[in-house]
């Protein structure tokens, strides 16, 4: 039975996990959609209500009823390889292939319809405040009249993007900024603005969940400092111990996500709570496993390499 | 409470739905989410785990938490119509709208996740067996060889596009396809291709299926004719019964699917037996009810009026 990558070549969170998949002896194979049609191929037949058929790239051959798991790491654009690319070829080639990959009985980290909806921010918030975190106050709108007065409410607040990260390659870094309560708020009639209550914070979490594996990270955070993500703090991640409440938090949330794996950001105010940021469905971890030491490349392996079901 | 049609401005399917909930007396709000920002605005506000806020468009006004039900008719992609459109402005506009309205408690028809990948014909297939219905052998390919193989095999075999309808405006019509044993297949190796043993049917068959009311018309086919989507045959739609088979199976895919409405087509061969083409999550019903004059629209009315928990 093989693990089935879905990402592009240059991938070196791929590479940790792939030097774990070896060292277990669980075979793989690496598919990148953009190509196909062309380096890549496929062919499927539908027999009997099941489709049987295989993949195929660089030579490589995969068996459709052999694939134990999927990863979908960061899959590039099918067909944007191909000799004569263009929407309608992306459009084929993507539903082509994710059509045939869900008739598999392969287990998904993560399901591309959870994945699909975990990504929502507003979202996220909600089911986390179900999941029991505690989630600073947020607002998104396209009035400047909402959002000043949500300004002078809470007086320190930040800036968010809703959808994550723009689109583009490179993509545009957009850190988590504080608004000074004097902003002038006009331009939130051109596009919706979210924005969140600031958490005082003396750290950064980072909390990354591969099954029901936990990695916690905490970074302090210099006074005043906004997004831990971006910029040097002289501190470095560390290893930190999960609390039973946050355990059972993060349980939930997958489950009501419907999520394998996730990455989830938390700001430690002074009194030590944990107010949840966002949940990163598709999340870096190398970063904190460089730093911090912790085998999470190795804990993906183990859950793409498992046999039996679950999530 | 309020209904919420996610829909472009000419959509006369649309507007036979909207006469049916003034009918019944049943608010409504059409928004596209194409003039958001501008026409269209937004604001939502967190609090305690729910999002309170309204849309409004056109100098009208709705309430989140008045919400009933969502119908993602034909909506436009976010922000098309902003002064400065950009694939961030989409992107954020889309997270923003679509992440907020998950947050209320109202019913979709259909729910975006749900709908995402009934889109996916090769799933829809092996769902569609697992639901009970016959469906004709199939094989999607980018390989020359197995095209071939499966065409003589068959013999008579049709060609479909995978992904449903080509992108682009207005899109490019194709239909369904007969191939002849001696095509030469070479050109599937530029793009997934779907082959599918063709059924010599008497008629073709619609059915709508909204929430648990179903629809079935049947339109006599010419012997050979292939696609009774395209051209004039002389014969038109007219309503036919249901058999309790069929109607278990249409409501084991939905179930399975998560889908609140489909419009499938079959091919009726000479024995009267239906066979599963494809399902259709967005399909349209206005010819449907323009020809046979069955209540389509109302029982989409009714479906997005009910006040109750329903799918």
């Amino acid at each position: 039975m093989t693990v089935l990558i879905l990402t592009c070549e240059q991938d070196v969170t791929a590479d940790m996990v792939v030097a774990q998949l070896h060292r277990r002896g669980v075979p793989l194979v690496r598919f990148d959609p953009a190509d196909l049609p062309g380096e890549g191929a496929l062919s499927a037949e539908y027999v009997r209500g099941e489709f049987r058929g295989y993949l195929s790239t660089g030579g490589r051959v995969v068996s459709m009823d052999g694939l134990r798991s999927i990863w979908v790491r960061r899959p590039g654009e099918p067909a944007a390889h191909a000799a004569e690319p263009s929407e309608w070829l992306t459009a084929e080639s993507g539903q082509a292939l994710y059509g045939v990959l869900e008739c598999t009985g392969a287990r998904w980290m993560n399901e591309r319809d959870a994945a699909a909806k975990a990504r929502l921010k507003p979202w996220q918030l909600r089911l986390a405040h179900h999941s029991g975190f505690p989630v600073p106050a947020t607002v998104v709108t396209t009035y400047p009249r909402v959002a000043r007065q949500f300004a002078e409410q809470y007086r320190h607040v930040v800036v968010k993007a809703v959808s994550g990260k723009p689109p583009g390659e490179p993509p545009m870094a957009l850190p988590t900024t504080l608004v000074p309560p004097d902003t002038d708020f006009s331009d939130v009639a051109a596009g919706p603005t979210l924005l969140q209550r600031y958490i005082a914070k003396r750290a950064d979490i980072r909390l990354t969940a591969v099954g029901d594996r936990l990695f916690a990270a905490r970074k302090p955070a210099e006074p005043g400092q906004v997004d831990g993500r971006y910029g040097d703090t002289g501190h470095t991640w560390e290893p930190v111990e999960v609390q039973p409440r946050v355990e059972r938090s993060v349980a939930l949330y997958r489950k009501l996500a419907g999520l394998a794996y996730g990455a989830f950001d938390f700001a430690e105010d002074s009194e030590g709570t944990w107010w949840f940021l966002e949940c990163n469905q598709g999340g870096q971890f190398g970063f904190i496993e460089l730093e911090t030491g912790q085998p999470i490349a190795d804990a993906v392996a183990e859950w793409l390499g498992a046999p039996g079901e679950c999530a």
